[in-house]
């Protein structure tokens, strides 16, 4: 292998690649990236097993050829870079490089030993906006349980209905959906599927912060491909069956209020610092006849913290008791400025939503007193 | 004690004072704050027992007294409110506080428990630029020993001279001096003491990044108080004797070089992510001849890099080992253009300093081969 690529194609390159690098050192090569040549240009691809991402950056290629290094380094000593271009040229499993007054030979493993990365020859199911599916997919998949006991609740609920493609994520104490519009759905029928939340966590980093591109998804029997720019994601899907959520979402409720959403973030914050640990229990007290949100919390070595909080209510007067951090974390992908939070009272869920959408839902079981 | 501040000056003398707070919890009351009125202020101060740091804010005081409550609670507590004033009230070693909607009551430990911060009456002996002080230490201090194995070298070495403070800390592999000028004395002879770098720390976060203020400095047998506007603090001194650094210092070398430090720093981190585990060793070849310098790392691991470096070189052309960490330390306190390194060989030691400034000396000791 012989090529020349711009310092910063290959730097993002590697950047991505390395995000499905394995941790598991009983196979050393997980650690590596491996490098090809591929039609005219450089393919870098890693992968834990699970999920292997591949990117193809152009560049000049002089000789054909394959190495494996190990991607860390690779990746740091070329973000130190500061040359334009950056020579790679393989030999026995090495990789040389050439950049400005650098040079440097980088000890390798025999590319035959990198495990092949599936392919999903399939032409692509569904066409959305990345930007919105990485949306999606920060508003959901904090709510996956984090570990694998129950391997269904480590993943996201994927549905690609017929416009739109719903996310599901939970882990038995609360529960997340986010809705996603404007999808170009080519298939023909609805199709679920429990993608890891973790190969969506790094699907979101490749797709950054502003990004304005499409995101392409094929599916195969037991794998998902995810395509952006000239990145692509290929992953396991998760066996089992995903609980019925959507029985779990209340659809009336003892008591409905309203309020910016600010405000209840800041005093659920503050009033957390006083729950006991462990527990993180703040309780709610929706007094209708007073107009009045009190949120109290209280631990024997801390102290104690109450609040008012004003806003908008309706059903009955009631109160409920929470994890204060599974309401942070459910705020946490509300943008608009109300929100609200309907309630059962001691013994039934809790709801967050965005003030008048349905395309974000969030709901939390409450702490039974 | 029954006092209302603003949360601005409340939230900021609590950052301050927090700094002290001990995590040694064999003494629980350390971990708290204490407050107390004095002359128609609010004193909060804290202390690890090796430290005292007290502040001064203002206030409405209706009624005197003191109360001890932990500190980060409260600190933590009073930063996420966001209203304009802060009621608090102390009752049965309990803290009370209102603000806005939220209500509060912090359990504390009895006051009598907290220990006594000293004081040092004396006048202070010398007043100096407040941020000239901070940068003096943080080209410092990081290259105190890290352990206590011997005492004197986990302190700065702090000399007050007539017009300047010196400063100097060594772990024994590398030595660390700055010179701080325009410093207005008070006392007839120079004085050297060896102050906890811990400390020296503290103080920088105390002053901060932006200060234009002085800094006053007093001394007794035992201890040292640095004042700065309304917050003061008070560490004891490190009994011991500090090595004769001076000594250390070569003022003769084999090879003198010249370099733009931004590409000295870079080639160094560069090629020390091939240096070997542990050792952390890169090789500095001048080559006079060539005027040229190459630097140069290899692990049988990792593989290996070479680099070449423009810059202006006198005297002999040689070779020195040095471990890159302590380099990077080094030039992150020279913020000047260009830089001078100048070595004595594969045995000798080398010295980084910003050209044509005695101000700031960085010597390192080379890893023999």
């Amino acid at each position: 292998m012989k090529v020349t690529c711009t310092q910063e194609n290959l730097s993002r390159a590697l950047s991505i690649a390395s995000q499905a690098v394995g941790t598991d050192t009983t196979l050393p090569v997980l650690a590596n990236v491996l490098l090809q040549t591929e039609n005219g240009r450089l393919k870098l691809s890693a992968t834990d097993l699970e999920t292997g991402i591949s990117v193809l950056i152009g560049g000049k290629v002089e000789a054909e050829g394959t190495v494996t290094v190990p991607a860390k380094l690779l990746a740091e000593y070329v973000r130190s870079l500061s040359t334009e271009n950056v020579k790679l040229e393989s030999k026995e499993n090495k990789l040389h490089l050439k950049a400005g007054s650098y040079t440097a030979s980088l000890n390798g493993i025999d590319p035959d030993e990198f495990p092949l990365i599936p392919k999903i020859k399939d032409k692509e199911i569904c066409v959305v906006d990345a930007q919105s599916f990485a949306t999606g997919v920060e508003r959901t998949a904090f709510a996956a349980a984090s570990d694998e006991s129950r391997p269904e609740l480590a993943g996201v609920y994927i549905t690609l209905g017929k416009n739109s493609i719903t996310m599901a994520a939970t882990d038995s104490y609360r529960l997340a959906e986010s809705v996603v519009e404007g999808v170009e759905m080519k298939a023909s029928k609805q199709q679920s599927v429990i993608v890891p939340a973790k190969t969506l966590a790094e699907l979101t980093h490749i797709i950054g912060e502003e990004s304005n591109g499409k995101l392409k998804i094929s599916l195969s029997e037991n794998q998902m491909m995810f395509q952006y720019n000239d990145a692509s994601l290929v992953t396991r899907l998760v066996e089992g069956q995903f609980p019925d959520y959507k029985a779990i979402i209340p659809d009336s409720f003892q008591t409905e209020a309203g309020f910016k959403r600010d405000e209840l973030l800041q005093n659920i914050k503050v009033t957390g610092l006083f729950s006991r640990e462990g527990a993180n229990d703040i309780r709610f007290e929706f007094n209708l006849p007073a107009k009045e949100t009190s949120l109290y919390a209280a631990s024997s070595q801390v102290g104690k913290n109450s609040s008012k909080l004003k806003g908008k209510l309706k059903g009955e007067t009631s109160q409920s008791v929470f994890n204060y951090r599974y309401l942070i974390d459910g705020l946490a992908g509300i943008k608009s400025e109300e929100v609200r939070f309907d309630t059962n009272g001691s013994s039934g869920p809790g709801v967050l939503r965005p003030s008048g959408s349905k395309e974000y839902t969030y709901v939390v079981m409450p702490i039974k007193q």
